[in-house]
């Protein structure tokens, strides 16, 4: 198993004290990654692990005790300092590829619902796991989510409550984008774009990517240029306008090294554009709405300048939304005594 | 070298008639095949032949004679029996990648437009080889086409005159299918669909392949599920769409063995919502169009059933586009004495 260590080496330092203080274990335990939060009792992230043992990527197979190792590895040495600790974990572990299926709630779906929902699994060494359960908004075209519900409880937490009562938009850049409509402290709807995936699809299987070269730093000019076609003649659909990657190449537009950028900029300027008419068919825009960003910094800035092309000029970066959210749940679901800001505002 | 031979076991039969009454071969050259006609001086195909050495499969390097070779092995046959036929050739044996490069002709391109893009190169046994030019329409989105202009002149020499002069939709469904509007004997202007590789790449390279099972025959009902999804609640666009091949299956709403036609229902029908937006901004409808077909012949029926969702019941199958296409071409650059029914028309 490949850890990539503790980040905050100040703590490392001090195990002792580390130890003494420590209140909650809780973990992001999705499909290619499982990363450990160490928190104290006012909320405060002590220390932190990553590995890549996701769900997917366990040390022995799961019928092996798979996850059990993969738990011990990266919270053994903190439980075993600290042996009561309680253990709260949010994301694809929950799934029914996970260590227990923690059923969707169905949305909308509050922080209570949330931790009406838990479910607890016994770890070998004795100490349970408790598993966030993800949300699910059925219908004819049903949508999913394991981890993202938790990361929004956690923007919530440091919101104003004024702003969740009117209706606030919630983007979730990457390989499945996630746009979540939270009202009145409920995820209310979402949508799904699979924007993340497409791009290496397109990028790794077809056509589009015999003639890129990925450029030294990443081409705004080319991005931009990509958000721009998708909004302003993307009429026929995202299936033609990626095409152009390829044409503006064979007539000389586009250097190979843009062309990566470009198709970026189409994807997500397609996705935008179609979040737009989805809003409007609730009387909504985007311009119209003051957004929040949850996600990789580096993404969530090219989202930021491509909301930017659709009249959206306030889209916050919220910072921690993973930490924030799995602290907020604990607290909410009673497995540590502090009460948290977030629970007091709902 | 892969051949799957003659297909007009007659003619095999007949090799010295065959040979007597030989006036054209001509080359239907892709990047993965190579397909070989050989013609009577009335139009009539006497025999064909087929490889796999499309141009980016040739037998060895460019560099050392393969497209040489590769010529020599699908009609060296025929051309030691009559030596001094006159040899055409279409598609991406004309790009910068195939045996010689013949620039493409622009939007709007009639047929002698095409005649006189004609590029000549010397093969090794002394025949020369004609290659027809592809098309380009250019502007911010460029598009072009090498192969597809040929049958689309083939499928001319078979239409009504009053029908072209009015303007007709043509589609050409595949791996990168082409829409291209004719009027009065010229390619107009044209899209590329993306569609056929996409699906590819989505159903090999994504998360949606995972839950996939190939059925042993169509499922025509799952197929035009995706294809009312995708017109009706496709807003969001393709990109948010497919997403549900997934959550359907996770909600027990599509079998696994239905995933694979859904699919291809969503892509098909998010194509056809594309051609129409972009049929709506030339003041026409997919309705309001008598289309023709060009292509395989169980994709076209697909096609055909989803265009009949939008309204349009009318949709011809063009059989032999590519055979009629090079014999008009060849005819109307004088390489055959005989005078074409499509020259006449035109």
């Amino acid at each position: 198993m490949n850890q990539t260590g503790s980040t905050l080496s100040l703590e490392q330092a001090q195990p002792a004290q580390t130890a003494s203080h420590a209140a909650l274990i809780a973990l992001d335990w999705g499909t290619t990654s499982l990363r450990a939060y160490l928190f104290d009792a006012h909320g405060a992230v002590l220390d932190t692990r990553a590995s890549t043992a996701g769900i997917m990527n366990l040390p022995r197979p799961a019928a092996e005790g798979g996850f059990d190792a993969a738990f011990d590895a990266v919270v053994g040495a903190w439980l075993d300092q600290t042996p009561d600790l309680p253990v709260i974990a949010a994301g694809m572990v929950g799934s029914a590829q996970g260590w227990k299926e923690a059923p969707y709630v169905n949305a909308p779906a509050s922080a209570d619902a949330l931790v009406a929902g838990i479910v607890r699994v016994q770890t070998a060494r004795g100490v349970p796991l408790n598993i966030v359960p993800g949300v699910l908004q059925n219908g004819d075209l049903p949508n999913v989510m394991r981890g993202e519900e938790t990361q929004i409880f956690g923007a919530l937490a440091c919101a104003q409550a004024s702003a969740t009562s009117k209706g606030m938009l919630i983007g979730l850049p990457g390989t499945h984008a996630k746009w979540v409509m939270v009202r009145e402290a409920k995820i209310e709807r979402f949508d799904t774009f699979m924007t993340g995936e497409v791009f290496a699809a397109l990028s790794e299987h077809t056509i589009l990517g015999r003639t890129m070269i990925t450029p030294d730093h990443p081409d705004t000019a080319a991005f931009l240029r990509g958000v721009q076609v998708a909004r302003d003649q993307g009429k026929a659909g995202v299936l033609a306008t990626i095409f152009s990657t390829r044409t503006l190449g064979l007539t000389g537009q586009l250097a190979r090294e843009q062309q990566p950028d470009y198709l970026s900029g189409l994807l997500i300027g397609h996705e935008l554009s179609g979040l737009e008419a989805a809003l409007a068919q609730q009387q909504s825009t985007l311009a119209g709405n003051a957004l929040q960003l949850i996600g990789n910094e580096a993404l969530c800035e090219r989202y930021r300048l491509a909301l930017a092309q659709f009249g959206c000029h306030q889209a916050d970066l919220v910072k921690q939304a993973t930490e924030r959210g799995l602290w907020r749940i604990a607290a909410q679901a009673g497995l540590v005594s502090e009460v948290s800001d977030a629970a007091q505002a709902s």
